[in-house]
């Protein structure tokens, strides 16, 4: 306390509870700082598996984590669900939606991305992106959706609703396109025994003459192969350039018809970045070695609202929750620090490798000194990785066990939707 | 076939995917004849557990059951997710949005209730009933955001955002009432550490007498001393005359201060029974001995939607999930003995006892014979039925297990509310 009383503690502000602010606040434990958390949703989202909520492989409840429980046992730590509104750094003040402004001592920015459409024609309107839990869930209500409207109107059948169109040939589409063949493949194809399932095409675009970009040769071939075991049709060169509600205009020139468009083609940083007057990078906020912005030694920024360089490599950082996590707990500790008048030290990435999976049973794995993996040893790792991850930061619960228990078995949701 | 090589099979045609409607499709098993199942929803709703998912006790997938799992290894049967919109008894025939019209030989009408607001003012703008799987979801989502609210804006507080009324002293709003009573004392204390959660009242507002009305004496007290003993106010011979978004105004002339109003007090039948063109009981469909409507032996009525009366009693069934089940059996095996030319036989129900939860641990039944239990070894019996009616008629699954589990350690959902 200081003579007027007030807390002399200071106050650590973090927006955003992802993996980067979740990771920020837990390095800040043991520091003597007041911290809060602001983000607009009251969970966490584990967004690498975000694609399994929506084929119905986990319920919502299994990829969020409710940002509320790091409140328990830490009482210098708050938590407000709003939205981030504006940054004002000559102030040191914050504003977010219903609360009065906040001013900070130290300030974490891990506001994430938004998607990109990159200004394609009703891509906005009529594709679905799949970044956030909504996004999960609306996808897949949607391709239930259009199965049902099928069901009831066969006519629909050749206007396309039973095709799935999926840009971008990244992991989240290529994953999204091997979950949704295998939900079509092993529970659809049940649920809607008059429907000609022979028409239900999965197909993906990818503007680059490969999948998966940043992996190895070798992983991409097994990729590609894997997806069309899977029933994937995968159209390498191919982008589209405008998408109506039933029809995806291709670049080449001809039209599908399609109900479902998943876009997985990019990201963009956040565009709350642009309002605290700092000429951006890419969009990112420019930051140094030590994660902090150019000029403001307290504000720190992470994640992919970040444009952060590798020192070794002289390369950006990939877009990774990896790098959010590490990049957090590298800001928190710098924040420990400065408050114990040590200085900030510069962010070290250690890579742990990249994974990516197709299907049951089918991924491919790349660790950092060259050394890969596919199929099935491969997806045995990336299912290691994950439940470490889940359990390391997420949960500690029954729900591990039985998300590792319907992989293995198979068992799926109940393809329930609530209007 | 018959000469024109159609399908001489009779065509059964089931509206509601219910109690009711789903036994009488199980009791169809093995009859010579096709059926169709109509639903708006593609799950059945285990009614009896609703109010858990509303405190996040439960998940949706916990509490649904996918209808369309119901045609696995019956080709004959065919299930189409869509709202019934008239039946015409005069040309047999039944439309529903989005289909071609639907002819039938025989007709099982188990379209159940809908909530009844009995006209009060504001109530069907601002009371949260509790009857379908969104209603249980509306209702956690309310609550947590009128939380969310206050946690922002303290001022909300004394303006009764923490505040829950209940209205109805019958089994739903006991059971509401002692389960959001533990939520807050269970989860949201901890989650909400700024909030003055002794400002968080339930309150229960019954206009007769008693609580629980069809129980004995004994257990009604039971019932009112266990939930007083969770902190739920229990307000007798009070009613509601007046529901606004933030006030609740009672019969006896008070306001009081709630953002949240549970509607507990009652339903009425499907208004689509009206529409059939036959003199209604209560609004209900009256149905002979064998549930089949005045002067129609084809047609079949369970359920909520009928108004029918025990033989032996002289008086109507209780509108309880196992009056519908039993009916809706007894409906599936007079079609299977109409089509065999053995008549119809009349309905018999076997009462099994029926029973309430206020809470953990804490529960009333009473037994047909007069037997009575409260407290835990009631709680017992209820959790004890209700495994076993999940197992039975929904669910072989993890999710007993997990759900048992998470009774007997408190764990609950996670809060998370999906804009």
């Amino acid at each position: 306390m200081d003579l007027q009383g007030r807390s002399a503690e200071p106050h650590v502000l973090i927006l955003g509870g992802g993996f980067g602010g979740v990771a920020a606040l837990k390095a800040l434990k043991k520091a003597p700082v007041r911290v809060t958390l602001i983000d607009k949703n009251s969970y966490q989202t584990f967004q690498p598996l975000l694609y399994q909520v929506a084929t119905d492989e986990l319920s919502i409840d299994e990829v969020g984590f409710p940002l509320r429980n790091l409140l328990r046992r830490h009482p210098r730590w708050a938590f407000h669900r709003a939205a981030v509104t504006a940054i004002d750094l000559e102030k040191k003040q914050v504003t977010a939606e219903g609360l009065p402004p906040l001013t900070y001592d130290y300030l974490v920015i891990a506001l994430g991305a938004v998607v990109n459409f990159f200004g394609i024609k009703g891509a906005a309107d009529h594709a679905f992106p799949l970044y956030t839990m909504r996004d999960a869930v609306r996808l897949k209500a949607h391709v239930l959706e259009a199965f049902d409207a099928a069901d009831k109107d066969p006519s629909r059948v050749d206007d396309g609703a039973l095709t799935v169109c999926v840009v971008g040939g990244g992991a989240t589409g290529v994953e999204v396109a091997g979950a949704v063949a295998e939900l079509i493949r092993d529970e659809l194809k049940d649920d809607y025994p008059g429907l000609p399932m022979e028409k239900a095409d999965v197909v993906l675009y990818e503007m680059g003459p490969e999948l998966l970009g940043p992996f190895k040769p070798k992983l991409r071939a097994y990729a590609k192969r894997a997806l069309e075991k899977r029933g994937v049709r995968v159209c390498l060169g191919e982008g589209v350039v405008d998408i109506e509600p039933t029809r995806v205009h291709l670049k080449s020139g001809g039209v599908v018809k399609a109900h479902t468009l998943v876009w997985g083609a990019g990201l963009q940083a956040n565009p709350l970045g642009a309002s605290v007057g700092i000429p951006l990078v890419h969009g990112r906020l420019p930051v140094g070695a030590d994660l902090s912005l150019a000029g403001h030694p307290n504000v720190f920024v992470v994640g992919d609202a970040a444009a952060a360089t590798d020192a070794r490599s002289g390369r950006p950082f990939p877009q990774l929750g990896s790098v959010a996590k590490q990049a957090g707990r590298a800001a928190g500790r710098n924040i420990a620090s400065l408050v114990a008048d040590r200085p900030a030290q510069p962010f070290r990435y250690l890579d742990r490798g990249t994974m990516a999976t197709i299907g049951r049973g089918a991924a491919v794995v790349e660790l950092p000194r060259g050394m890969t993996m596919t199929g099935f040893v491969a997806w045995l790792a990336w299912l290691f990785v994950h439940v470490a991850l889940l359990a390391g930061g997420l949960e500690r619960s029954l729900t591990i066990r039985d998300w590792v228990w319907n992989l293995l078995t198979r068992r799926r949701g109940k393809r329930i939707v609530i209007d």
